[in-house]
């Protein structure tokens, strides 16, 4: 048994991992985000790191470089399951080894059948090996990740503002600005932390929107989201569209039967996908997105397409903007998703509350996870 | 100056005068909610009331008896300035004077003109009156009496209940339940703490609500608003409707040209006003609600009726049940308020927001005060 002494050191150094972890969001795509924290046989902390971006160093390797020798007999706390393979870094629970770690206390199991073993390996090596401290948290700080290895798709964020009353414009489709700054300096965040960003052809028309991660982020670096324009008929990203510049990169998704010769030459890559009832098939989409290392999109709508996909089972979380305003008239933020009565809708539950600005963020995730559904 | 102690010892006896005060809401009507503390010429506690119901003691005569000797010399701490007029009860200031209290702090100034002046006749009988002691918390207490006697018309709050994307029912009309039992359980205190509950004739063919308030409070003798249904062409209340039984009084707004001889010996009191935009005029009905004694209301929509009353100009706070549930599908919380444009947008400022079992309830106001806009 551990002591109550010891429980806390276990917590605190999880809970630092855990932190160092969510710094990679965004950025790591098509490799979970991973913190480590590496504790020397004393119980004074000797490194911590973590997973920056795919093809660099492990959050493991990180943290074991900056303790150096001090890690002979340490501890070592990983969000996730050290890895067990070699891809282009070396195995990581090698490396835990090799450094004389005598304790890795990991919060959550690799379910990657590729690199999942890691557990088995240190303790053939002698290392004692404990899985689940803080793993609820770990899960939700790496949950697009470890939603979109057990689905086999991009974990879906559906993300929308509007007023009080459910509208996404007033009814002469004036839209700006029904959310504050704050909310909109918030979403940039969301798309910052997303591997893809998807419109439909409604908000490419009304908006042209650019859809880019900017603000402060962006000055240290931030991986660009993919921008992706659901265009089922090839007719609403035009050449110029602010979305076909250089700031980051772009797929457009138009149907097999697509005119899209005027999207040739503009840089974007274009995606061909089966039609489904009112657009694009969503489960080909998120195939097609999932194959291109995408692992988390921020679905931004409009109205069409988030209806699409809550009618495809596709929406893993939902974060609303609520601006304080009322309009009584004008588009809703969600549309036709199949849903005729009120025992066939989608509940959520909320997850957290939080004001921005003057307006509400609310969070919330399907009452039934959606894994459990298909 | 007064000490840090004292200051201490006055702000403690205003919050428990203030929160006595809102133990009276729903009942006073026509009258304010007040509340009063009596501390005794030592600083210790001597008395304390509210006022319970018109016609019946005022809070200061409360405290005052519960004090008896004790007040000689004391403090009187009153969440409203005290009455100088004599109506169903003789005039506070002068039972104050009477009682030998030697200082009087009261919050708020009384606005309405019959029952100014208290503090003069305080000060003309040697008696210390200062004015301001925690002024925002007492007037947000008293907000719906304050705002009736300052626009001479009932405080109207808007309550509605809809999902996230802001639907009151999904495509078939399906609406039970949208939101949970906490939040239905809720709006009932709401009811309780208003003169009279407010609904159009869409609901009333929808849902033959009852609108009397039930739960806990009932069994303390709650005073029941008055039901107030707005039925333009008197088609939607028909004989044996629930809101006709005898639970608590109502009355059913009609057009003036409006056939409503059906409605004769059903005990309700039927009200003729001018037909406006859409519906009846939404000033004459608070003003006929107005000169029934009812100072404020809890709006319950539909969406046509809180259209109406958004376009009048005529609400003063919102309080909305969001309940986690999507639909996609279905008529939204508020029909036309005359509002095409988003520069038009009735703008409110979110002052509370609470979770109520699995639902968020928030509460808003204009951000530009109904009061003066008129």
């Amino acid at each position: 048994m551990a002591t109550a002494a010891e429980a806390t050191t276990d917590a605190n150094a999880m809970r630092r991992a855990i932190t160092l972890a969510a710094r990679g969001l965004g950025s790591t795509s098509p490799n979970p985000v991973v913190g480590c924290v590496v504790l020397d046989a004393a119980g004074q902390p000797a490194g911590a790191g973590f997973h920056r971006r795919a093809g660099g160093p492990h959050a493991e390797v990180h943290a074991l470089r900056e303790a150096g020798e001090r890690a002979r007999g340490g501890t070592a706390y990983v969000t996730l399951e050290p890895c067990n393979h070699t891809g282009r870094t070396g195995p990581c629970a090698q490396a835990l080894v090799a450094a004389g770690i005598a304790r890795v206390v990991y919060a959550v199991a690799d379910p990657n059948p590729q690199a999942t073993g890691g557990a088995d390996t240190l303790r053939a090596a002698g290392v004692q090996a404990e899985r689940g401290l803080l793993a609820d948290e770990a899960e939700a700080g790496n949950i697009a990740w470890l939603t979109s290895v057990r689905l086999g798709r991009p974990y879906v964020r559906w993300k929308y503002a509007a007023t009080l009353d459910g509208r996404i414009a007033a009814a002469d489709s004036t839209s700006r600005w029904i959310s504050s700054a704050e909310s909109r300096a918030d979403v940039h965040r969301l798309r910052a932390e997303a591997d893809a960003v998807i419109v439909g052809s409604g908000t490419m028309r009304a908006d042209d929107p650019h859809l880019a991660v900017r603000g402060a982020g962006t000055t240290e670096g931030v991986t660009q989201p993919l921008r992706v324009v659901v265009d089922t008929n090839a007719t609403a990203v035009k050449p110029g569209a602010r979305v076909l510049d250089d700031a980051a990169p772009t797929l457009i998704a138009v149907a097999q039967d697509a005119d899209a010769a005027h999207l040739d030459g503009t840089g974007a890559e274009v995606v061909r996908l089966p039609r489904a009832a009112g657009g694009l098939d969503v489960h080909a989409l998120l195939a097609a997105l999932h194959t291109r290392g995408v692992r988390s999109v921020l679905l931004e709508g409009g109205p069409t397409l988030a209806g699409a996909f809550v009618a495809a089972g596709a929406v893993d979380a939902v974060t609303g903007y609520l601006a304080p305003v009322l309009l009584g008239a004008g588009p809703a933020a969600l549309g036709d998703a199949g849903i005729t009565t009120l025992t066939e809708a989608l509940r959520l539950d909320v997850t957290e509350t939080a004001r921005i600005g003057p307006d509400l963020r609310i969070t919330a995730v399907p009452a039934t996870p959606v894994s459990k559904e298909h």
